[in-house]
């Protein structure tokens, strides 16, 4: 393709398509919009980018992200530490805080087991869960990772660790999602809601 | 909502959105893919973002982006000075320069007239463009803004401004595109292109 912009302005439009989800034509669009409209907005992502990608790092004991060392929910005196949900992503632990039913800690893997892209257990840092799991204050593991062959996989591998230290693994319940109807749920969710059925308390 | 994310992330998260057709999940989702597996491409955007948006102007001549006082479209002695492109946007030129049949000079609008959004002619620069038609190197101006009702208004004022100096003002060919199936045409097109027909030379 012809270099017709300058070269600064091919700069912007290059760097921006690191982003994913952004190819050349999104890139070129928000240059622009930066360049007429909002370089304030262009200067704040930069110094946001720059700082972030200097400072922030994996929390020493959730690999939750955090410019500390150990992360707010860590360091929280309030939290249950006989609790211990194991989430893939930070994105998980925001949606579970968000539900506010949750008072526990949290342990990110950062991904899940997936022998064919290279990520076996070391990459999910499971000897660092290991190594918390026999500090002996985790009493219930639950393992919240995705519903999928591999987020089922990484699950059972983990439970397999707890129940090696006598810790109750536990996996949240999946079902018909609140105000779901029936016929509009697949048939994977209505398998998964009719085989985890609970009897009514009286 | 609640912050759980740390406040760096926050920051990045939030400065990520000054981007257009980017909110919230997708900075989100941004934020993650950089911190976790693009970090030079985030610094890469932090360097490319803060030199744009300090260095890049818009051209003293045709007002497309650069980082030097003239564009190199201006500067280049192999052009025909008799002829001018007036577009709407940057990405005008880009376009009209990726199809290498002009050999040209451009003037760039940066917008249409909308006196709803406030823009007139001096938001258009339309002085500048004046000042240059004045100079009386150009004989004819080609205005290439787009088919709306905007484009077209904003078309007949420069003609107007054309017509006053002797300068032969002329519209680009709008009609069905290449490979277009007469079915398929919209009827807005379809007209454009019957009232602009030609006749076949010999």
């Amino acid at each position: 393709m012809k270099k017709i912009y300058s070269p600064l302005t091919e700069k912007m439009i290059e760097a921006l398509q690191c982003l994913p989800g952004v190819g050349s034509k999104s890139a070129q669009r928000m240059v622009f919009y930066i360049l007429n409209k909002d370089r304030e907005g262009g200067k704040f992502i930069s110094d946001a980018l720059s700082e972030g990608c200097s400072s922030i790092k994996n929390c020493s004991k959730c690999r939750m992200l955090t410019e500390e060392v150990t992360c707010s929910i860590c360091l929280s005196t309030s939290r249950d530490d006989s609790l211990m949900c194991v989430v893939e992503t930070p994105a998980d632990v925001v949606a579970i805080e968000q539900s506010v039913s949750y008072r526990g800690k949290y342990f990110v893997l950062m991904g899940h087991l997936s022998p064919i892209d290279g990520i076996g257990p070391k990459e999910l840092s499971i000897d660092l869960l290991s190594k918390i799991l026999d500090e002996g204050y985790v009493k219930e593991i639950i393992l919240a990772t995705s519903v999928t062959i591999e987020g089922d996989a990484t699950a059972d591998y983990i439970a397999s660790i707890a129940k090696d230290r006598s810790i109750v693994p536990t996996r949240i319940a999946y079902g018909i999602p609140m105000g779901g109807e029936l016929e509009f749920v697949d048939s994977g969710t209505l398998s998964r809601a009719i085989t985890g059925r609970r009897e009514i308390a009286e």
